[in-house]
């Protein structure tokens, strides 16, 4: 094993930091710099950053946009990074000609593009020791969120990193076994009795017992569809990020 | 500057690669692997990654899937990341329950956590000296690539990365100043004389000189709105692919 696969192999998500210990805002700048070079769809660059400091606005973004989950309200940084169709047809316009962006291709490349940008620095981050956590939050407030950040038409909040020294040792989650995810040639689609084993021991783990006993479901599936991510709250969450993917000018 | 973050900054495109020297399956399995450790929605995985190698694959993948641009047909691998919401409902219907992430949320956070594991394949790789591309043809062609790779209903191309060992120094692209995408506290949104001035180096590069003169247009927007990305090809892209995400299961 290659020492830096190892690295990323152990990594873990940090959700509690040690504010004994300060970063200085020239170091994220130095992340950034260097996470924006990832690739991106024809060097149109849509995405932005704004980076949230200072307990009293952590605070503040942390209620109105995050439910106040520790994570992000015990943050000593909060990275708002968002899709940015704004500045790409700002330029078009002001050379006499208009982006045609504004579409589900345009949004998906601005989603993808935006998601390398944060993963690139995610990465460079905790390279640097820093721990890290993606709140899952920010579609879901994405409106709030862009009125504390002063976020302009076109600009729309998609994924928001705490980041801070790590307080913890964090959380490693275990994977479904590799042969799940990868495949060689064609998709192999298991049968009904391969797919149980990929679930095994996941099922099987501690952590999901306890969820399973704690929330008194007949299985860990239901506690995804029943408790954590039912089909109702998918579709309200769906609809009001919709309404803001309109507002941003994107017609998907 | 910390050697890491310079390796991240200096990182480029490889389009080109160099077939005296294999790549192994295991190689391309280490790396997923670790890949795959990168943090997703939920631990629930809603990606798979298909690996074609072998010459007359990755010819008829090239093909029917990447309008045989160089950077797929002349790959050592090419690996297509995929939205899968197949296995994550297959087991809900197991378990007797219903899956409901068909849905923009849903959608959403598939698409950040396929790009995210696709993103930290491309950094391993890199780190292992291997050269990578991003192919954008991938959604362009999604229908033809999932009958090539035996994607089964819910499982949708998103990502498709070429994969060799470099034979050309590769495409460093320049970015545009860092306080174009970086933004603290609040989101400054440039005057336009400022925005103009954030273009101009990007403007005034040799490529982009090349390119304003090959195509003979007034402008370097003219070439991304009249030539690359015109707004037309970004439409019927979208409903291309929009039509494959409903095939898929997802009502966004």
């Amino acid at each position: 094993m290659n020492p830096i696969e190892d690295f990323f192999i152990s990594r873990k998500t940090v959700r509690k930091y040690d504010h004994s210990k300060s970063i200085e805002p020239a170091l994220i700048a130095e992340l950034v710099n260097a996470a924006r070079m990832a690739p991106n769809t024809g060097n149109m660059q849509l995405y932005s950053v704004v980076v949230t400091t200072g307990a009293d606005e952590i605070a503040a973004l942390a209620r109105e946009g995050h439910f106040n989950q520790p994570a992000s309200a015990g943050a000593q940084a909060l990275l708002t990074f968002c899709v940015d169709m704004r500045r790409f047809a700002r330029w078009c316009g002001l050379n006499g000609t208009a982006s045609g962006l504004g579409n589900l291709q345009g949004f998906v490349w601005s989603v993808m593009d935006t998601t390398i940008f944060a993963q690139q620095f995610v990465t460079l981050a905790e390279l640097r020791g820093l721990g890290t956590c993606y709140l899952g939050t920010t579609t879901y407030n994405a409106e709030a969120i862009g009125r504390r950040l002063d976020l302009p038409q076109g600009v729309l909040p998609l994924i928001t990193v705490s980041l801070g020294w790590p307080a913890e040792e964090g959380d490693r989650k275990q994977r479904l076994p590799l042969g799940a995810v990868l495949h060689f040639g064609r998709y192999a689609d298991p049968t009904d009795d391969e797919l149980a084993a990929i679930y095994r021991a996941t099922e099987e783990s501690p952590e999901a017992r306890r969820f399973v006993e704690e929330n008194g479901k007949p299985s860990l599936a239901h506690v995804f569809t029943e408790v954590r991510y039912p089909k109702e709250s998918a579709e309200t969450f769906s609809n009001i990020y919709k309404e803001e993917i309109i507002k941003a000018g994107i017609k998907i």
